[in-house]
């Protein structure tokens, strides 16, 4: 397989799915036509399971319930999108992937889900299955809150179920995401995302090359 | 704790809801208000979940994206409406539990769910948590089939993905209930669903009478 998969990870306002559209933009001058997705709700299915997840009252779900649907998610976004397209030699790029799992049900929750469940899911739904590459755009959490609660005022229906959170557990995600990138420093990289548009975009462009050889 | 949980299981159209209707008002005549609830769906996300499983084309899913959003959705049920019940000393009753994951989603599918992933899933979302009681209707696949489709006829969304499968995977999971059926005996009891409504319901309310002592 030619294929590669890409994931991009972050706090709520980080500018992930700006940077997802601007990588994409680079590998099409490349000649390299990249199909771009997200979790949850990469499939007509999962965005019925994204408005579930991302909108309403912060309790509706307790940590498990939300590992469940996350990785019922995952598992049918793999099979139908990420696998057939890695299969046809196709690149991949997801707006959040397992890690955002293991940060906001794990880290962000004060770790309220056991992580050998969560390793248990990953195992049942992904196999020995990981991203060829993973970019972790790290925010101060007061900065992507204000950015992300500026996005909502745009949009019809306001995904802020997680961003009604203390600034507490949007912390712990963060250091989440940090611990991740060092237990795996091979396939993560961390950007600071505090950055404007161009200079993070550029950082990016330097990681891929680099790792991805474009 | 003075409450029960009574599940009720069985293949489609065997007459689990008009016979946990007719158990409630039985139990409602000697002073016992039962809380009425099904899986899935017994709460308003999980009604959401329920509209997405038992809807549309049998193939939108494979075996464990519905393992996962089954559990998502019975974690939930059980955390807002089953154990709050129990713990004020009510009475619930369950049009489905777990022993439908397992004949559907492992027998029904010729077992391509692993068991001890079931098993995994049972544990992170119940611990040891079981019924108190288990009726298993048992019915003939071909007539519970038509039954189920004429009930569909007098329904606006119908509920009919699984019954849109092969005979096979409908005698599949017969088997699935029966075997779970010997397995525990002392949780469940076989009742023959063929015979006539109010029939079924005397050998029911003989079951609860001794083994709850009603």
């Amino acid at each position: 397989m030619s294929g590669r998969f890409i994931t991009f990870e972050g706090g709520d306002g980080c500018g992930k799915s700006t940077q997802v559209k601007l990588l994409a933009e680079y590998l099409q001058s490349k000649g390299i036509m990249p199909v771009l997705t997200k979790e949850p709700g990469g499939t007509p299915e999962g965005q019925v399971l994204r408005q579930l997840l991302v909108t309403g009252d912060k309790d509706k779900f307790d940590a498990i319930s939300e590992c469940l649907l996350y990785y019922a998610d995952r598992r049918n976004h793999l099979n139908k999108v990420v696998w057939p397209a890695l299969k046809a030699d196709k690149w991949v790029i997801s707006d959040r992937y397992a890690d955002s799992t293991e940060a906001y049900q794990y880290y962000g929750y004060d770790k309220r889900v056991d992580i050998s469940v969560l390793n248990g899911l990953y195992k049942i739904v992904a196999g020995d299955f990981k991203p060829d590459l993973t970019i972790i755009l790290d925010i101060e959490p007061e900065v992507g809150m204000r950015r992300s609660f500026a996005k909502a005022e745009t949009m019809e229906v306001k995904e802020l179920r997680f961003e009604s959170r203390q600034m507490e557990f949007h912390q712990n995600l963060r250091r989440g995401f940090l611990e991740i990138a060092a237990r795996e420093p091979e396939r993560c990289v961390v950007i600071n995302a505090d950055a404007d548009i161009e200079t993070v975009h550029r950082q990016i462009l330097r990681i891929v090359e680099e790792r991805l050889g474009v």
